[in-house]
């Protein structure tokens, strides 16, 4: 059993989280609240990944950017400090492997910068509230997860394929996912792609480069959208020296309400 | 008369513009395609405007990027040329005074990065084909601007007040154009205040900052959207040795449909 009540405030989770409270995965928790991948990076390098999000918007959709070296990101939550406040990291340092950390505290650089993008938890909730089942929930699995044959728009050293995450539906309740998924821009928006996988170039849907195995029942259709992990590949492929993700699932917990995101985070300050 | 024919595309009204053919305003042509605000900048201050654009959306409704040194911006028009493209540029070197010239062949420099934002005739536009009159085209004057006491979120060097375009409407009318505006995203969205002006800063509606004089019909109200004179405005006062912008009112016109531009932009390639 989780320990955290249904319920808790973005603020507690991230404190549990903080105090070594909670150390699973965050789905589930703080419904109806933005989550967020993190890629954190030095600054000599931020302004060619600022400029990789901005032109690919649909897996990099950019939720907030911190200054170098402040582990902070008031819009995103007052009290965040993005050294401590998700349950795990990966730290990269110039190749495929990694090392997973529990915090940053001893890791941190003064010229670090932290990108925050948002994820597709947001849409979940969204088709769960509206009784459209999620196979891979209901088999308490990982989302599916492939590299396609779609390139990135490459900037500098951040390039790569496009990777997308599935979810199998009955095609009536595929259409009503497209629309409500299209309503959070900020969560990887509408899908990219429908039906044959072979047109996006993934050649066996049944196993993914990422994630579990898929549940597809008959009659299913898969659904495809952009996902997270593009710019997580890009900026393992590019060799950086150093670049430090959220652990696989394990996200930033973020005081925005889903719903209303994109005019909390981009609206004019009114106050 | 305009020697322009309506109906010209986006590709042969580039030309004309590029041959000299055409050197005034450029409202009302191309209907239904995106036009742009224009800022070039040396490529060292790119990332901090590049940041003050993503942090201040509203005014600064990112459409395109170059890459530094290259005058083209082909997901905008495959021939575009920005050095010459363009009715009238203004030249800024260091401080409010400017040089306005017809081309940038001779100003052109190795390190120029070239931003688009999108500009507001893609939503005037829309409210003209929904019936609703706009005081300022029928009076054949330019749209009003303010500067407000809201401030946009500063990034670097970049900085300064939110300027506001006003429109007045009879109330039904308003109402309208608030939920037709906020269809266009990539055109400053919707309106950011509407009635009492002295709520933003504006002491006195009659006497704009930019444009016209407003016309305001007894019973309208009015209505305030972010203007993309705010990053203009930020990049004189930042002092910055050379800044390059558009003539107001003198836009680039791109090939990009004004009504699926966040598909044509932002959505994934799958060619």
């Amino acid at each position: 059993m989780n320990p955290i009540a249904d319920g808790s405030s973005p603020r507690s989770l991230r404190l549990a989280i903080r105090e070594g409270r909670h150390l699973g995965p965050t789905v589930g928790l703080a419904p109806g609240h933005l989550q967020g991948n993190i890629a954190i990076i030095p600054e000599a390098l931020a302004s060619h990944f600022l400029l990789y999000c901005q032109r690919n918007p649909k897996p990099c959709p950019l939720i907030g950017v911190s200054e170098p070296g402040s582990p902070f990101l008031r819009e995103l939550g007052e009290d965040l400090d993005i050294r401590s406040d998700l349950p795990a990291y990966r730290i990269f340092q110039g190749g495929r492997d990694y090392e997973t950390v529990r915090d940053l505290r001893t890791a941190w650089r003064n010229d670090l910068v932290t990108f925050v993008l948002g994820c597709s938890f947001s849409f979940e909730e969204a088709l769960q509230v509206a009784d459209i089942p999620l196979r891979h929930v209901e088999a308490a699995r990982n989302v599916p997860m492939y590299r396609t044959s779609i390139k990135t728009r490459s900037v500098g050293p951040f390039s790569g394929p496009l990777v997308v995450s599935m979810r199998a539906f009955r095609p009536a309740d595929a259409i009503r996912a497209v629309l409500l998924s299209a309503q959070f821009r900020l969560a990887h928006g509408a899908p990219i792609h429908i039906g044959d996988p072979a047109q996006i170039g993934i050649a066996d849907i049944d196993h993914p480069d990422y994630g579990d195995e898929p549940v597809i029942e008959q009659g299913d259709i898969p659904v495809f959208w952009a996902c997270g992990v593009t710019p997580q590949a890009a900026l393992v492929k590019s060799g950086v020296d150093l670049a430090i993700t959220h652990e696989p699932g394990h996200m930033l917990i973020t005081d925005i309400p889903a719903s209303t995101a994109e005019s909390r985070l981009f609206d004019i300050d009114m106050t």
